[in-house]
């Protein structure tokens, strides 16, 4: 069979390791499709740059645009990122019949619904495993290997940035700051690390993950999102002591009143596969009702790992160009006309259990007072412990049972009023995954 | 579309959950793939029994080789088990065009190669997910997520039973014939356990991700298998104040040399995830060249997981029923003409480091005597400590460096014959996986 030819947009990091796994493992991957994959066209902002990498045989724009026009080109892999030239570009090549694949999450979490429709009215594959949890074949997992399952819930360590600070707030007893600087010291964290610790990054992840576990429109403007820059080091030492750890995870869960669309730091029982992932590590969980939990780990980002997914998504393309549109998995797992718009949840209906940190004046009645708030509001206590901080004020550290998000907002505004509290109240939710 | 028409073979423990998982999920199932999958015919042993569970309107024979050769079946899955009755009727519906779903990893291990050909030549497909890790999507993984990648190695928890016995040793300290009491009794261990626990059954899934990993055919003869009856409480012990674990892996390993394949109790370090694999859960860790280590974890055996499996691939299949062959996953992940012989290395040339255990009689110069036949064969120590056993004996533990197998067994053959040394001298490999 003729070789699949590859326009590619863009050669930074994925681009550049997209262009080194095709060339490094061309013998391979003939081997396993029988196939060649072939870069014919190449449009970047730094020609003289990209000529570096790909020669002198291989034709080098500015002009996307042009590229995904070419009648020689099959498939566009978008890998410059952002939702402005790459939405005007991947839209022009599903309009010149292309099929597309992306490792673009900022732009399928905002304009997904828009491109899986064109794409689906044109007869191409927008394949986009690279956009979440790097290497890891978790859309794969998703759209195909439980396929026989109704999923009740994913919850996932989707952001390597995140997951990197808090493995060494807790292993090397760093403050946020500090552990932001060295993750930025060893390029874990961008410069303007705004999107990976405020959870904008996980939450674009898991919009595409809840859409494939629930066969819902890419919704990612109704997910609840909180970063992890409000937790602290001692929270992570608390929440050793009671058997836990603290992942940011994104959590989409399917209940009887809607669809809890959630990214925050979490204290995960210590026993969990998900709370032993270390580092800048990724890994996803996944519930079936038939499966019951499975679990998908590797690397969530960096050149060759993002680019072994961009190319084992070029594989499915080479496998099923010239199939019909029936024999090719639906974008968001689910056929177009079976997307359901099940509600979600608002954040304050969400039923959790809570990590409640104070300091308060060191005095008889301190306890009775807030104990009184929670109670009225519904919240009980699952267990306590206080520290004292100095001569006079103390932390008091509360684990509660589960109650209702809104009860707990509302408690927590009045216990913040009590005037023997001296701090802001810091309140991480607790999942047992199960 | 029309519905895809199944025909089962077996209603045993996965046969029923096959059954029950079409018909809980069939919404789901249509939503995901635009088509009904339907069991039309049943063959089984006990048609009375059948008919309990599929009722009247379903067709049920107990000759496969009637159900194999309906013109009404698309698709014949085969959970009958074993490789006599199973082999003659995957071949009969090989022969008659159906494509074949099975879970059969014995008949696979061990007439894979022929029975793959012989798809092929009908231009049918064998998909057998439930074949290895039960529920978890492990083969769609290596045959499709990681195909951009070099795969340098795997290792495997791949039995549930013998997973759960060293869990349950470890944690209640259990001796290993008291641990397999335990999971006869609560169903994790058959009556007759010999095929989990000689690590017959993790080698016969070795075979089949050996092959997916390297282009390489089906070889379960040429596996190196050792079971877990010959690890002690005590073992499970020192791994632990040494920061190891013990798992029975599954290990194929490309080197310059050849191809290693071999089940053996390991020690592996305690960080590493596949350590904190517990119970009877599954997990396979992949290293790709490109996307770096992979791992996969979830339930390895029981009725619903494992019909997941089963279902996965039936979706596949309705996807796919119709298209040519060149756009179907090859059996074993490679075009079959790019399979290569690679040799399998001789369990004697694998190179691993190795924990041992002897009990020596307490006398000055044990040491030295052991220290020198271990140095004389090229085997350096990495750390060693000893623990009195009585008044006269101590119990030696050693973990050497990284040595050659075939000049350990001649060591050990030394070692073992010296007066001084008072029991079987216990070895157990170890890996970092890394």
């Amino acid at each position: 069979m003729s070789a699949l030819r590859v326009g590619l947009l863009g050669l930074g990091v994925v681009g550049s390791g997209t262009f080194k796994v095709l060339n490094s493992n061309a013998a391979e991957i003939t081997r396993r499709t029988g196939r060649q994959i072939e870069v014919v066209a190449v449009a970047v902002r730094d020609v003289d740059k990209a000529r570096e990498l790909v020669g002198d045989s291989i034709p080098v724009t500015q002009n996307g645009l042009e590229l995904v026009q070419r009648a020689d080109v099959d498939v566009v892999v978008e890998l410059i990122g952002g939702d402005t030239v790459a939405y005007e570009w991947v839209m022009a090549a599903i309009a010149n019949g292309k099929h597309v694949v992306t490792a673009n999450k900022a732009l399928l979490a905002t304009r997904g619904n828009e491109i899986f429709e064109a794409a689906r009215e044109q007869g191409v594959m927008v394949a986009y495993e690279a956009a979440v949890a790097g290497g890891i074949p978790i859309i794969k997992a998703m759209r195909e290997g439980l396929a026989a399952n109704k999923i009740e819930w994913v919850a996932g360590i989707i952001n390597g940035t995140t997951n990197y600070i808090l493995s060494e707030m807790r292993n090397a007893q760093l403050a946020f700051s500090e552990a932001l600087y060295e993750a930025q010291r060893l390029g874990f964290a961008e410069a303007d690390p705004t999107f990976d610790i405020e959870g904008v990054d996980a939450a674009h992840k898991l919009a595409l993950l809840a859409s494939l576990a629930f066969g819902i429109p890419v919704q990612f403007d109704k997910i609840y999102t909180e970063g992890i820059s409000t937790v602290a080091r001692e929270d992570l030492q608390h929440a050793d002591r009671l058997g836990y750890r603290i992942k940011l995870l994104g959590i989409a869960r399917r209940t009887p009143n809607g669809i809890e669309l959630r990214v925050h730091p979490t204290l995960i029982p210590a026993e969990q596969p998900l709370a032993n992932i270390e580092g800048a590590m990724n890994a996803v969980l996944v519930q079936g009702d038939m499966v019951g939990p499975t679990m998908y780990y590797g690397q969530g980002a960096g050149e060759l790992p993002t680019a072994s997914a961009v190319v084992a998504d070029l594989i499915d393309v080479a496998r099923l160009q010239t199939v019909k549109q029936q024999h090719q998995v639906s974008a968001l797992a689910f056929q177009a006309d079976a997307l359901i718009d099940i509600p979600i949840l608002p954040m304050t209906d969400v039923v959790s259990s809570y990590y409640l940190r104070l300091r308060v004046e060191d005095r008889p009645g301190v306890l009775a007072d807030i104990a009184r708030i929670l109670a009225d509001s519904q919240i009980s206590v699952d267990s306590m412990f206080q520290e004292p901080h100095g001569e006079e004020q103390s932390d008091i550290i509360f684990l509660t049972h589960r109650a209702v998000e809104g009860h707990v907002n509302k408690a927590l505004e009045q216990v913040q009023a009590l005037e023997l509290v001296k701090s802001k109240i810091t309140r991480i939710r607790v999942e047992s995954l199960s």
